[in-house]
């Protein structure tokens, strides 16, 4: 996870110096930081240019607005349910989606998404990059899986994918985010264990 | 749904005028417009004030702070789940559970919620708003509509309903906040309806 990721057009044309790969990325770990920390409303470019080290100057070299900076910090931390992987039965692959997705919501990626779903309702390139990075590889990954299965016979076709990945992602947001956890614990860890036995259920799995 | 619902709490003591309940429900009113539009973060009081015609003095005699004025708001917003009712089967029990909660999710209870979902994360008097009028009434719903199920013999006892709450809640709440849709649609009602079969099915409901 580098800044390598970070797309061109977000960029302002260089000036003669070289980039500082580093410090772009210290300026996107502390927008993370103030993020998770305050909300998109409490957060302040300041607040992130002195966490990071650098001038608000620098800081507005790269990033022209609040919202570039949280979208680009956004999309950086987005990139981690990771690749769909045949581990050959429905069961096991489903279990592996859910604590990958688990794995993204209990860390910095579960944090982003929660600071900015409310503001991806005003601002279309949030809601953009949430379907993109957030939303999409989810379901992509739940409509392989279950033609998978269906192909091994496991289960009969699956009528409306969306609805199962609606399952698989839904429950766990849910539990995230609107039940209150204690410091420390893994909701979607927790939840995503519990969540195996039903969605095999609802499929219509051999037990 | 009045002003009544507003806990004492919040008010600023009487100061030997009479409180006029129409001038409160319309900051009421505009708060929840201006949320709706511009979200948490571009939420200003001057706005609300504008918007529900009086004075940003008589706002902040009534409410100290934007904060507290998104609580009341969102309080006066949530309570539209509905009540219980027994049906009779389980299938047409879930039915109305998913239909009601897909109604508040389309209209401004939803969208309240996402406005509100990410300040909770830094916010306890939203937090426990949270639980307490959106999550909790669900959960107890499911609870009950549940333990009547089993009672008729319709599905074995549930092992876990909390597991099954979210399986509820989750996937209307995803699919109403992340995913794009046209102007004037009811994602909560479109996923609710095709969401039932699956749940029935997770249950161990006789097809």
């Amino acid at each position: 996870m580098t800044t390598d990721h970070l797309p061109e057009a977000t960029r302002t044309p260089q000036r003669g110096r070289p980039r500082d790969a580093s410090r772009d990325r210290a300026l996107m770990d502390a927008t993370l930081a103030e993020l998770q920390l305050h909300g998109y409303s409490g957060l302040r470019t300041a607040a992130v240019a002195k966490r990071a080290g650098v001038s608000t100057a620098t800081l507005y070299r790269r990033w022209r607005s609040k919202e570039q900076l949280v979208v680009d910090a956004a999309r950086l931390w987005a990139e981690d349910l990771g690749p769909d992987r045949d581990t050959g039965n429905l069961r096991s692959d489903l279990a592996l989606l859910l604590h990958d997705k688990a794995t993204a919501l209990d860390g910095p990626s579960g944090r982003t998404l929660r600071a900015v779903l409310g503001e991806a309702a005003h601002n279309q390139a949030l809601a953009d990059l949430l379907l993109r990075e957030y939303v999409t590889p989810l379901h992509e990954r739940v409509q392989a899986l279950l033609a998978r299965a269906a192909e091994r016979g496991e289960i009969p076709p699956v009528a409306d994918p969306v609805v199962v990945g609606e399952m698989v992602i839904g429950p766990m947001v849910t539990h995230t985010f609107l039940i209150p956890h204690t410091p420390g614990s893994r909701p979607g860890a927790d939840i995503a264990e519990r969540l195996l036995p039903y969605l095999l259920r609802a499929l219509g799995a051999r037990e």
